[in-house]
């Protein structure tokens, strides 16, 4: 049963690589769709939900100061029920069947399946380029404003995956597979990187 | 022109997908036949050059004060020899066509070259059994001791990697693709890695 995870650096083109992954594999590709997921099963307003996913969740964890726990404030609760709808809708699509998850620290939260956790990333220039060839019409972003973006994004991508593990975001001995994508075709690379996946989860 | 070098940790059935990879795609592996190549050509003995391979050139390499070289003790010079001997064949062999080359910093000594670079790794658990199964049979080494030797030869072959360049070795970036073969069958890997590596190279 092949459940991949895809975890990605920000414009490294982990989302593409994964969605042909799961086209070429024949099986449903999940990524922004848990959002509408959580979003719909909890009556939650949608953008709130992506925007939950996407900010550093260690300020909305309960702390603990020595044995006591902290009880979150009630407004940071609703960002912490958001975080465990969405844990729990990644294991309920896992348990329902085949399928590739982009990102969500999917690869985490799915340790007791037998994933196969594959990591993409890129050299700074080609996401930069990649950055640029994909954006709006009318952003006037300078390359340092990207690259800074950039690195925010990754920065909380990290930190969201040290909330649950103790393994580091983006260490290649926490995936079975890196990938750099760097000034490559992704819808080639695919082709044959669908091969390498059928057959790692064939034994 | 498909030029690969494969990195890999020690144990981790590097040079086995090396060798099975250079099979599945039709094109010599070059792998101790270096050392051998290097002995014949130079007149040197050929376990001195393998010994020189394995130990911390660090140590033969002529050091700088302030802007003053020292230069090396005659003693120290073989070594030197010997790395820059290894080394100019490595470039040769990758001149003269396609092929993969096994260890030996070759991504490295190669960068002008447009090559595949691959790292290979694995979990402690999978090396340590890796390295028992292929222990000879009067070998009576502890796991602890066998464990120590596997992180001393990794150390030995960063310390190499170190002296050539200012990245990281086994770091995911210096690489096109890292392959995590923990617990897996190499020769059913290596089928689908072949259908990549092909790829890769296509445009």
């Amino acid at each position: 049963m092949k459940i991949i995870t895809v975890s990605r650096e920000f414009a490294s083109g982990g989302r593409e690589l994964g969605k042909r992954l799961a086209d070429a594999l024949e099986i449903p590709c999940y990524d922004r769709e848990i959002i509408d997921m959580v979003a719909e099963k909890h009556g939650f307003d949608r953008n709130y939900v992506a925007n939950v996913s996407q900010s550093d969740i260690r300020a909305f964890y309960p702390s603990t100061i020595g044995r006591r726990f902290l009880v979150p404030h009630p407004a940071e609760q609703t960002p912490l029920k958001i975080t465990f709808a969405q844990q729990s809708i990644i294991r309920q699509l896992a348990s329902n069947g085949e399928c590739v998850i982009i990102g969500r620290a999917a690869d985490i939260i799915l340790r007791d399946f037998n994933t196969m956790n594959i990591f993409v990333y890129a050299d700074k220039m080609s996401k930069l380029a990649r950055c640029k060839e994909r954006a709006p019409k009318d952003e006037k972003l300078s390359d340092k404003e990207i690259l800074r973006n950039m690195k925010q994004i990754d920065k909380e991508r990290s930190n969201y995956h040290a909330v649950l593990s103790d393994t580091e975001w983006g260490d290649r001995k926490s995936y079975h597979l890196c990938v750099n994508t760097s000034g490559k075709n992704i819808k080639k690379l695919t082709a044959g990187l669908a091969e390498y996946v059928r057959l790692w989860f064939e034994e």
